[in-house]
């Protein structure tokens, strides 16, 4: 059996050119010649105290603080995670109400779950042509706040896996208008602010609390994120501070500490490197032009449908006709070319690049993609009644029907049932369609006819190919999706 | 301005010895040679995920499992602190109540706090000698299970910072007899079940959670650490699994990971070098006994002085007669013998030693306390009423009445009043004496008169000698420890 550093070890040889995160690619030629052990420091005399800092942990928070330009920079070293539990936990108390925009990540559900909040969702439009979520709108999020006046704060993501920024500014102006706080998800967006080429950060359009992941799409360690206190007149400080100490542990990593300090300072410092990113990227993407049968998402077809901006960074691509399924070309990119992408959804591969990324990268990729191209001419599957098609539609569309908070329906007494005999039940258990994880059913809804079918498409999507559903259909305790917790009324 | 990763590195190079956490002790030289950046991965195909483990991340926490001897091992990325509200919130339902060990960590109470529950305490004896805590003693835990039957846990902390252990089997009994499950906070334990020569691991005594940092005293990055489920009769491990994704990031390091899976390994397969360790450990603690002035804490003199056994690797140095304070000591170690100890208290000093002190390490220690022990004769303080001694008494006799739950405490309109003012009114915020961080005010506990005493008896030591106690008296808003807030009323 071999370790886990073996396994490690044994992938890096393996050559497979890493389109996904972290953002500093595992770039060991361009990065620092850092000792692991020795840099692994604890609290001790000169070395300061995150949760009391005063000398050069301060200093590091500082720098953040100054250069995303917000009233207090939080280095978070449990991932973006913990800086979502802390952002909620400190803008409500046990019980409230919150707005939530549906496609947010599993730690706003569980945010939601740990104070026992009632959700109200607003949902995002859906771009059908990507199988992906496009913006939220920031009439839907007044419509939202009109029907009930007992929200106490509204979290959204922007940009969300894929890039789709929304408008963040008009959104912060209708949440400002109900005295209550927009608490932005921003973990695929931490380079916005420090690249000029990019789209606005939320840190600018008026949010109160931003989340970043750093390991995400800058050279940081993974698990690395920061949380920004933009301004502080609908956050209480003393209790985002409280919250902080709470979900983070007592002895912090200094690696992972000097590691967001190192990145701000790259992003800071290697201003050339970004120009000559942004300029092969485009390059790149001008040469994909002529491919006859993989489409790429461009941002100017997008503006005006849901969606505000793009960040450049991503690259979301497909087979034109369906010709290969997003997990085909995924694996083919893997099998075949070496290419290790984001993840697959649908009928779309997702591509990450990032400032660590040079030409020699983008040519490799290009060079795939062209080949890719070629090899399956003509191979159209259908284009209307194909799984990828179908199952990127039914996802998006369902809105969830709220019986009760996940708290309770989690620590109810809860019955396993077919899921034939769970209509209109009360949910116990999450049903994610992943990736990217959002989830079609939380605890404390209705389990809905509809809902029914969209379960069961996924479940028999597998059993029928015998490959991806396993990982598309997460969250049910019965691994053959044949029942349902539900909330036992006995 | 230098950046975190330069002020890391000139404290690397002023050649100062740590005889404190990370038990790696950075001796990059003993350790593997692993690049930071090559092996900070994602969760990409072949490289499996955290929390749902199917391929090598399962493997190692299969080998965990398998090494500690109980039902199920988990990797913890965030520290014991991510452990401990893990275990604490799987074994609890909100509003329930909770038996503490009033030394447990701060982990615990926010714990209590983020579950509102309701605490019930249980005081360790005090040894004072060494203004320390002892043992949890297993009558005291029957004692308060009984006075009150609605108590849903049991959590204690063994060994403590001190390296003090408890009866935990015999305390394991008395809890299952009112079938609730018993926790226990083995955080400066990990290594107790891997070494022939440690007093009995929690993990062999019944406890039903144990929860382990593996960075303390094993060669494991800062912020590892894991937790056992060592039987389920008492846990039900849906819940456990449901919180331990909650509490930690879902990008989690697979550095920390690989690093949990080596500090196992090394455990297991040198020996050799453990055995060296524990003898030049014990010609070590021999060779000090021709100290005049500087005592060593003894397992012998303790045992039966509700201490049931002693972590060696664990080194209690205090100067007889008081000639000079913990934080004095630790002060002469560093600046004259650039040894770092692991932190001071009261009298006292602790040097924490690992698999990866060898003869030098030992040496070095041994020849700077024999000074210390020659420059020191006869300069003795009055051994009656220093202040250290009178600390020491007074922050482990204090018992605390609780009004109300932290949560609410914290989550109610406050004031701040001057101490004078706070008599008997319900305190809203945390006094701790540092370290070990032992609170002495939880929120919602009564501002009692003795109390009111020990806070200023903290604040005008600080005050007099200006020195020390500002890393003693901690919590207080108010940093000139005048005022508290206080739960308001009106």
């Amino acid at each position: 059996m071999q370790s886990l550093h073996e396994s490690l070890n044994k992938y890096n040889k393996s050559d497979i050119l890493p389109m996904h995160m972290p953002g500093h690619k595992r770039r060991s030629d361009a990065l620092p010649d850092w000792n692991l052990w020795e840099m692994d420091f604890t609290e001790v005399p000169g070395l300061d105290n995150l949760y009391e800092a005063e000398d050069i942990i301060k200093e590091a928070a500082d720098r953040l603080t100054e250069s995303y330009e917000v009233k207090k920079s939080y280095m978070l070293v449990n991932g973006s995670t913990g800086g979502l539990l802390t952002a909620i936990a400190a803008c409500v108390k046990t019980d409230d109400t919150i707005l939530v925009a549906r496609n947010c990540h599993k730690a706003v559900y569980n945010a939601a779950y740990l104070n026992r909040l009632t959700c109200r969702y607003v949902y995002p439009k859906v771009i059908n042509e990507w199988d992906i979520y496009g913006g939220i709108e920031p009439s839907d999020v007044r419509t939202a706040l009109e029907a009930d006046k007992s929200i106490r704060a509204v979290v959204i993501t922007s940009p969300t896996y894929e890039g789709i920024v929304s408008d963040v500014e008009a959104i912060a102006k209708v949440v400002h208008e109900y005295n209550i706080p927009l608490i932005v998800d921003e973990a695929h967006g931490a380079h916005l602010k420090l690249m000029e080429e990019s789209p606005k950060s939320a840190v600018d359009c008026g949010a109160d609390i931003v989340v970043q992941s750093f390991h995400k799409l800058l050279p940081a360690l993974t698990q690395t994120a920061v949380m920004h206190l933009v301004n502080d007149k609908y956050v209480d400080e003393e209790r985002l501070s409280r919250y902080y100490s709470m979900y983070q542990t007592s002895s912090p990593s200094y690696l992972f500490m000097a590691s967001i300090d190192y990145a701000l300072e790259y992003m800071l410092s290697e201003r050339a490197r970004q120009t000559k990113y942004f300029e092969e990227l485009k390059v790149f993407k001008e040469k994909l032009e002529v491919l006859k049968n993989i489409g790429i998402m461009k941002r100017d077809a997008l503006i005006g449908a849901g969606v505000y901006d793009l960040d450049p960074t991503k690259l979301l691509i497909s087979c034109r006709n369906k010709a290969l399924s997003g997990k085909e070309l995924e694996e083919i990119l893997l099998k075949d070319y070496k290419i290790q992408a984001e993840m697959s959804k649908g009928s779309n591969v997702l591509l990450m690049t990032s400032v660590m990324d040079d030409e020699p990268v983008f040519d490799r990729v290009y060079e795939a993609l062209c080949d890719i191209d070629r090899r399956f001419v003509g191979e159209c599957k259908s284009d209307d009644e194909g799984i990828v098609g179908l199952s990127g539609r039914y996802e998006y569309m369902y809105h969830a029907v709220t019986s009760m908070t996940s708290y309770r329906a989690m620590n109810s007494d809860v019955a396993e049932v077919s899921l034939d005999d769970a209509a209109w039940c009360v949910s116990a258990e999450y049903v994610y369609i992943y990736p990217p994880g959002v989830p079609v059913l939380v605890p404390g809804e209705l389990i809905t006819d509809e809902l029914i079918r969209i379960i069961k498409h996924y479940r028999d999507e597998y059993r029928e190919t015998k490959q991806g559903a396993q990982k598309r259909l997460l969250g049910l305790s019965d691994k053959c999706a044949e029942n349902i917790l539900v909330v036992d009324n006995d």
